[in-house]
């Protein structure tokens, strides 16, 4: 069963002439085919005077039957997370190198999108970590993401020292750089710099990786992604919280962090036969076949 | 809800005189509680003449309701491996360090073994994976891994090169020492040493860990435990299989192996309150709360 | 030929009663063997009253013939860089677990100290680096590692690029965490959490060790310790560079680091037969002889 | 002061029309300057007939000023060895993708052989290990290495375990699939899959790198080429030693390795300008500068 298209959202971050005319490129296709096209208000200032609508993210999250996003995996880690509470899925059009997000490049925009509007793509759900940092009883941030979630020891010079529990069963005391909790889609970003493995997305799994710890028996756990984790950072001075890579917090001692799966899932759209190994041997350089 | 344990298997893989006497005290604990102990065979050999009953291991998977290993993790791979296609759960005590699968100390039998037939007790299932391998269409060997398998260059002086496919998608060739597909219970045994992450036993997933690569991308992946992998050997003369480092089989070029989640799990009794986390934590020297 | 002691320095870093009285202890057991003890300003500080003389870094750098520092290897590197340009010898004492640079136990002080001064000990050297940081033609800093010098993304979510050249040769274009750059005193420090190499002390070699790369081919280079190295900083906003973890400054984009070995050494005493691999054998918990 | 070339050998490994090819373009080449080609026998064999004159290594060593081989790094390995006692320096051509060894490609072959005929060449030498085998007081192999010498635990399905002495110290006693002892020259080969450091081919260090071992801290060290290295095989069924991956020895419990920096070095001729930096970055894929 595949849904039907009417509204479909348009989003691009960057104040570009390249994005700006493939986003219009994709207005125009929408309307060849009778669809409503929809800017997001951010998108529609960036590209200037157009006669298409625009709304913000939640009326986007409400009204569109799909969102095209024209930019890299940072741009739709951002709108990923915005729209997690809807059911709008998500395409993304790359104009540089392919990300893992974002796999569809500029130059198939038409073949791939007109595809994908016949009804011939693949669908993939990704889930989502929620988070919330607590000082005390007061609750300091509360969000979602899609990739990680790093505690960081920030500009301190020093190791940062916590503790970490998952299911309420103490997991143990470290100092490190810091320590990421990354889901599947995080596992090939951040994650994957510090050690930590790859995780395949269709795994209800999140990989806990410490950087550069001080014990170096230390090594990278992969738990139930349905697991409730606490870390409490006992001392670091300057430590910060990082979400995604894009959301920053200053935690100070004492501080705690709760992470769990969220209820959300974002939703993917990909060409008809994407393949995961796919992309993780072409981002990777992996060996082919001789 | 609690099993009844009636008759109880007493395995100990040596000839040695501790596990006989701690073998003879258990037979003594059992009888006293009007409990039957069923030595297997070889055990009954190896401690010579006693009045208990033996048998062998396909008797005891179906008359047992309960086995007694007393040894170290890999006498416990190995019964635990023959055992499987039983429901016999599983104990094990170890008269040495303790292991991640044998974790009663010899010391405290009595009282463990004690509160454990009394109903008090934890029970964990782990999978295993059957493996396969065949050249061209005929089966070299059958058979299922708690821990690992792994395709290894065994005496070559070069790297081997094999291609793997997971349901069917190509992942990637590969030149290395070798690859180990290990279980959540393998993921801390030789895995952990090539590199590969730590799996929380209640994951339904496989880690694929690469023995040195040549290739430095190729790093560990973790896939769904329902996945089917195919590993293909390209190249490499007097190449190698071992299944839980128990197993040993030559393969030569072209060999396949097919390795999938059994249909068959193994279960251990633990006593009440163990921990995962905590084992970790011990065997690994894991920071303790300061 | 092994020297003759007459001034020796007295230095402990904090206000602990058992730092005091193991100073005093020590400042006895040199006046009775007519030796001048010497605390050094903080220290005698710190200490509170005491009939003994006192005087600055500076002066003990010149009129001492041997510094004996009571704490941790925190302690040992501060003063070690601060007296490095004088040829006074260290030795270190430590009162909890041993360090790689404080390697005698309080409990074997007087034993240990008599003999040295009875001119049983080893002699090992040290070498240091010498790092300066310029914003253009301006010198921000200009210091001395024993350890290492780190340059790390600081508080910001996001890797930081920069650019190494060795010897006016150009080697890579780096994002990641940022880099360490040690010496054979630090590749058992920070570098090692990074996944650096141990460089035996007697090595005429740096090692440079990317943290938390990007590229996972990006891996540790050890290099000659007579190369000069320049890092230039590309795009690091709050990127900051660390000196033996102890020093701290503020870099911004187009900074510049320029590292190489000082001309500067610095000399440890040790008891007589004292050897690196047992110290790495214990600190880092590596295998006994069975 | 540049040395002149009257005599030039000319070795090609493979038995194929490229190289047969290549070989006789630089008979004709070398020919055409009034210079001598000498073909080692192997070659001669390979190519089938020609006029040109041949011998064997022995006398190669004794009679030619310079050695161009037409291959891959393994090839150049082979032959360095077998030279390594002469002075011949070492030119080294290849058809497919550069290695670190062969790093002139064969469609530069005129040109840069022609400069580096005219004395336009820069020179560089590698050091070698000496290897000694010995069961009991028996040699069982004496050779060298220019990459490495690596104990590997062969088709046995269990870790092997060895104990190192460093210049008489002891160094670890080690469980684990086997030990790398790599020159710089060897430490971008195997060791590097191993996780071993890159060392500069100036540096008088050699790599100890354990593979896949057991205990978690056992990380490579890198201490100075003049020591002496002893590496005793407490147990390993099956074990095998590799030198350079090319020579092959079975060893036993209780055989011993001893290995050190031999006295000769091998002589590489590069064209004018080249640097390691730049051949790493290309080998490994490293960022270029933006």
């Amino acid at each position: 069963m595949r849904k039907r298209f009417h509204t479909i959202a348009l989003i691009g971050k960057y104040q570009s002439a390249e994005v700006r005319a493939l986003l219009l490129k994709l207005a125009h296709l929408l309307r060849e085919r009778n669809l409503t096209p929809l800017l997001d208000t951010d998108t529609a200032r960036n590209i200037g005077h157009t006669h298409l609508l625009s709304t913000d993210l939640v009326q986007i999250g409400q009204q569109a039957d799909l969102a095209i996003i024209v930019g890299g995996d940072g741009t739709m880690l951002n709108i990923a997370r915005q729209l997690s509470g809807s059911n709008v899925p998500l395409l993304g059009i790359n104009q540089g190198r392919l990300g893992f997000l974002t796999d569809i490049s500029a130059k198939q925009t038409d073949k791939v999108v007109n595809a994908i509007l016949d009804g011939e793509y693949d669908i993939e759900r990704r889930f989502l970590l929620d988070v919330t940092i607590k000082r005390g009883r007061h609750k300091l941030y509360h969000g979602c993401a899609l990739n990680d979630v790093t505690l960081n020891r920030g500009s301190s010079g020093r190791l940062i020292e916590y503790e970490i529990e998952v299911d309420g069963h103490y997991v143990y005391c470290q100092r490190s750089d810091g320590v990421v909790v990354a889901t599947p889609t995080g596992s090939t970003a951040y994650a994957l710099s510090a050690g930590g493995p790859i995780l395949h997305p269709s795994l209800s799994a999140v990989a806990i990786v410490p950087i550069c710890p001080h014990t170096l028996t230390d090594r990278p756990i992969v738990i139930n992604s349905a697991a409730h984790i606490r870390i409490l950072l006992n001392s670091g001075d300057g430590a910060v919280v990082h979400v995604d890579g894009q959301i920053h917090l200053d935690v100070v001692d004492g501080d705690c962090l709760f992470i769990h799966r969220s209820r959300h899932m974002v939703t993917f759209l990909h060409p008809k036969g994407t393949n995961h190994y796919d992309t993780l041997r072409e981002k990777l350089h992996w060996g082919q076949k001789l």
